[in-house]
């Protein structure tokens, strides 16, 4: 791939990389759009990384279907899809692994643990592979945004990391590849959460500045809903995770399946 | 750097980067004359790195001459020197760590903890800032080689690693930055090092083949010298540093100055 990227650097074309695990819905698809209006190339990487799947999480049942986010990729007209096999990316003898410290502590990185760690090893190798201008993330995994961020100026990569709004449901839920795991009755549960977060920044519009007591409203609010177990609900630093902060942040199980959302509550929960 | 890196390559430059911690000797000159060979550009790195110093080592007292250096490589016609302050490199708030597993386990890695993380930290910092198509070890350091080789790989770094052999004084002491430290005394007794990487390559080209004997030869050569203590003698594959292999490779404090050297048995020692 880089060989490919250096010809087109020599060029004098920009390139803008999106990293993905496939199972291509509209928030990659709002990443690609973001990465063509702001790069001459777009490169798409699709990898299910097994690195950042616990033992016990659902790295079997991904969801895949090359057919489909083909057929989306090229009608997207992206340049360049890079689609390396795990055994080229994880070689007999493989041993390095890149650890981003603090970020990775709380939240994702005690639910998970040693995710980050498969998350941060798999874009170093890919921004290392593609060596574009600009990468693309979503703000729906806000905890991997900061690491990336970090591991991104950390190691010097000369990679600017671009970050893009969540696309959401028309009831509030973010889109997920995870989401076809619902069923009926837990697709209308799941709507709790982003109303949570839709609360808590009304809240906080109309003067709650407390985070006790912004992270209890979501935790009454998602109470509500019998099919949604809370994991965690706090309000963080964005940049460093720690508390206090203004970005809340939400891990809850619908049914078995696990869903990450979050929002800033200082600005209005968008729709 | 990157800039730079990306003007030279797209004028169809090819780049050589020599990573040294300044105290230049005839040993990185060496690296710097094989990178002229092979590359349109010179790039040497000069930065003590902080990271790969133990709380109880020689960081503090680390030899620093930046004129002398300076002025070498100015002769040397090197293109361009990258020598980052340590504030640059490891600005507030960064947290990211490249760790190679496995190769750092023994040797090296279990005698001076974090040493390796250090290294592996820095130099991806270093392929990061310069991306360079050839980078150029010394032999001298060959777990650092190896740790080298791995991560470059792991990383998908798109670099070659060059390693280049061990240049020594006339009497077999391999050159060091660290070779200063070493009163009269100590310096003549130094030399049993090398000495006894000798006797087990001459040992090895008898027929002997045992690991262990030839381990032995190289304590019992040592135990001669009152003013040398080995810290280990060990034969491990070059690569992995596992047991057994044929690279013989010593850790020994003479005096305060703890040296390293190694050499594979398989081969004529030189000189």
């Amino acid at each position: 791939m880089l060989g490919a990227s250096r010809r087109w650097r020599a060029e004098g074309r920009s390139i803008g990389l999106v990293p993905t695990m496939g199972a291509l819905h509209a928030g990659h698809m709002r990443l690609v759009e973001t990465a063509r209006g702001e790069n001459d190339v777009v490169v798409v990487s699709l990898f299910i990384n097994p690195m950042q799947f616990g033992p016990n999480e659902d790295l079997d049942r991904y969801p895949r279907d090359w057919d489909r986010d083909a057929k989306m990729l090229q009608e997207a007209e992206v340049d360049a899809v890079y689609r390396p096999t795990a055994a080229e990316m994880y070689p007999p003898g493989a041993s390095t692994r890149v650890h981003v410290r603090g970020v990775t502590d709380g939240l994702e990185g005690a639910a998970r643990p040693r995710h980050f760690e498969g998350v941060a090893t798999v874009v170093t190798k890919l921004l290392a592979a593609v060596a574009p201008d600009r990468a693309y993330f979503g703000q729906k995994d806000a905890q991997q945004v900061a690491v990336v961020n970090r591991l991104a100026r950390d190691l010097d990569l000369g990679v600017e990391i671009r970050v893009v709004p969540t696309v959401r449901e028309p009831d509030g839920l973010a889109l997920s590849s995870r989401n076809v795991y619902l069923g009926p009755e837990e697709r209308k549960a799941a709507r709790s959460i982003s109303a949570a977060l839709r609360e808590a920044a009304a809240a906080y519009s109309s003067g709650e500045r407390d985070p006790v007591r912004l992270r209890a409203r979501i935790a009454a609010r998602l109470t509500l809903e019998p099919l949604v177990h809370l994991e965690y609900a706090e309000l963080v630093d964005p940049a460093t995770f720690q508390k206090p902060g203004t970005l809340a942040v939400i891990a809850a199980r619908v049914g078995k399946t696990r869903l990450i959302d979050n929002h800033d509550v200082t600005k209005p929960f968008p729709g």
